[in-house]
């Protein structure tokens, strides 16, 4: 599954080369809108090994714009950068791959290989498009249930989730409490804020408002939204950056043309150069229609809205252990939403370690090499391995 | 020039029915861009009257959205609302217009009358729009002071600006020392953060990226980038308002649709509701190429440039005093950014009342009628008045 490559430094704390794996579910898939799903293909990588008892298996959810290559190489070109979360994953690393089985799958609606709106739907064998089901985060939680069945784990170890990745990791907690031993919520909210939609919504805007998004139908049309796309990625991504952040990094400081009076040439700003070249990268690989579907997931998350609105009760439904991370400069999911998360947890009477990170990269934080936050993860990871290791012994006794 | 309304309630505190003005300067204008505008056309309203020795005249500077109607109405029809700062401006008001003579401008590359995209160039007989020469500040200062010339107004008692209405105050305070009293710089900053750029550059993207911007020559094509308009909109109206205020409003109350499983109708947000409509109302009324023309004046804005990038130094030119305010939950033009300011002017040994409003109101506080903001306001204007009177109480003796 990992093999390492010799042209790359640090390799002995890499995953190295990994290959996606896939399978088809062909049980269906009830989603919440009510919905059948009646099969769909799975893309996810693995890292690390099972053990015997099946019980160190961690799944990392990934978030809006990650996928299921989350660490390592898929190739040996020198050049090619490794997977999203390559400085926590690996063999030594915070989600130490020496110890645990670690999975990563692309989530359905997705745009890498799993089922989602670029996929052929069989009943029209035309791409679905904007017919692709609106989905919830359960949907999401349900078909990681089925790929935890495929692979024979009852039981994750751990669910480690940053963003709306830590909002699966807590409707897991909920939905299918004996089969997950700890969850770990990092950088995420138990719903969107007004002001959180209101972004979303200008995000969805920017692509429908696109004249080449031919009202979701762009794959059939040949044409692609491609400047909606970015745009739309440029509206999420400022609001993952921290001011101060922006200040450091880019400050006022022109890319092109000068302040000079007696000049009429416009402008650029490194900061705008910054998003545009972010927002063309990222409309290169995602899906438009992708896009629309998780942000409205994210919209109409509610962790406890099941649960009269009442966080308490809906935590009290779960079995595991619960690690929280913020980030102090977060405003997108900022340390309140977390805190409020806690302040459940600790009232529902669960086992709950919390982190505030104090740092400038803003939301983002959750994918950045902190060491207190690296750290803190790491600290967490080895008390879920000493557990494992001493269930092991036991059962030698 | 102002008429008493019956119809209408509170007006006994209103300036009541007022038409707008106008005049054809011609006296060239020498733009920072190098360009000359040969004479241009400035609409303005005034309310109250210009006292003998013509020392009561206060400038107010307009924001992104406003223009030359500031206050009272223009017809007795009841729907109308009044103008933009009626809250503020009229008799017995902070503004007060028994003892002020207030002016309005429309600012040049505005869109409500003022030479701007919309106007036809005189060299090629069509509409300017993308051609528009590109502006600074010192220009709107420039013209505003060629607007006093025409009113024989040779000094102002005040000059009041909000947002980038003050970042004109402030130009004014340092272009024209001598022609300033007063500086009133509310909600304002010396220069953008790199994340006001960036919001900034989205809102152009959106407009640019309509299909009907037709690179600026959207009037001569007989289109509109009503869309791209509307979203730059959004972008921006989102900036404008705190997280609470947001809360407090809308929360996550739904205008349609329903969080029920088994549902797939899509739903809407109240915020995206709200949000949707500010959007498409603006559009109706701006013009595309003036909000790019005065995005890019905000960007390139930087007070203290031209002084070594030293506001000491620049303020070091003033001669007025000031009156500075900000509003506790404003994130597009924070209270650190007008603190900077009272810094600046202390430093520099400047005469400076500052203010900062506890509110959830944000950025848009500056409009809002919050009694210790326009309490503080009038209480600054009575002592501009006071000393008003008793110049005029010397002269008589």
């Amino acid at each position: 599954m990992s093999d390492q490559s010799p042209q790359r430094t640090g390799l002995d704390q890499s995953v190295g080369i990994v290959k996606p794996q896939s399978v088809d579910i062909t049980d269906p898939l009830r989603l919440a809108c009510g919905q059948v799903l009646n099969g769909y293909h799975l893309v996810y990588e693995t890292y690390g090994e099972l053990n015997e008892d099946r019980s160190n298996a961690i799944l990392i959810c990934h978030a809006l714009s990650g996928y299921h290559h989350a660490a390592g190489y898929h190739s040996d070109d020198p050049a090619e950068k490794p997977g999203w979360w390559d400085n926590c994953i690996g063999p030594g690393k915070p989600i130490d791959t020496n110890r645990f089985f670690v999975v990563c799958p692309n989530n359905i609606g997705g745009c890498h290989g799993t089922t989602g709106p670029k996929s052929i739907n069989p009943d029209t064998e035309k791409p679905w498009g904007p017919d692709f089901p609106p989905l919830r985060f359960r949907d999401w939680v349900d078909s990681q249930a089925q790929l935890a069945d495929h692979l024979g784990i009852q039981a994750w170890a751990a669910i480690i989730g940053g963003s709306l990745g830590g909002m699966q990791a807590m409707r897991w907690s909920l939905e299918y409490p004996d089969r997950v031993k700890n969850c770990l919520v990092i950088a995420s909210a138990m719903n969107l804020t007004p002001q959180n939609i209101a972004f979303n919504e200008m995000a969805r805007q920017a692509i429908t408002s696109d004249a080449d998004f031919c009202d979701g139908h762009y794959i059939e049309q040949g044409k692609k939204p491609t400047k909606g796309l970015a745009l739309a990625r440029m509206i999420g991504h400022v609001t993952y950056l921290s001011q101060g952040q922006l200040e450091e990094r880019f400050g006022r400081d022109l890319r092109q043309g000068s302040f000079e009076r007696g000049n009429d040439n416009p402008v650029q700003f490194e900061v705008e150069s910054y998003l545009n070249y972010k927002g063309d990268q990222f409309a290169e690989t995602f899906d438009a229609n992708t896009y629309l579907v998780i942000t409205r997931m994210l919209d109409v998350f509610d962790l406890a809205r099941e649960y009269d609105n009442d966080p308490v009760k809906a935590f009290s439904n779960a079995k595991c252990r619960f690690f929280v991370a913020s980030f102090s400069t977060d405003w997108r999911f900022a340390p309140d939403r977390s805190r409020e998360i806690v302040d459940a947890l600790i009232a529902a009477n669960k086992d709950v370690s919390y982190i505030n990170v104090e740092t400038d990269r803003g939301h983002d934080g959750f994918l950045a090499d902190i060491p207190r936050y690296t750290e803190g993860l790491r600290s967490y990871l080895n008390g879920v391995a000493a557990e494992l290791s001493s269930a092991e012994g036991s059962d030698e006794t």
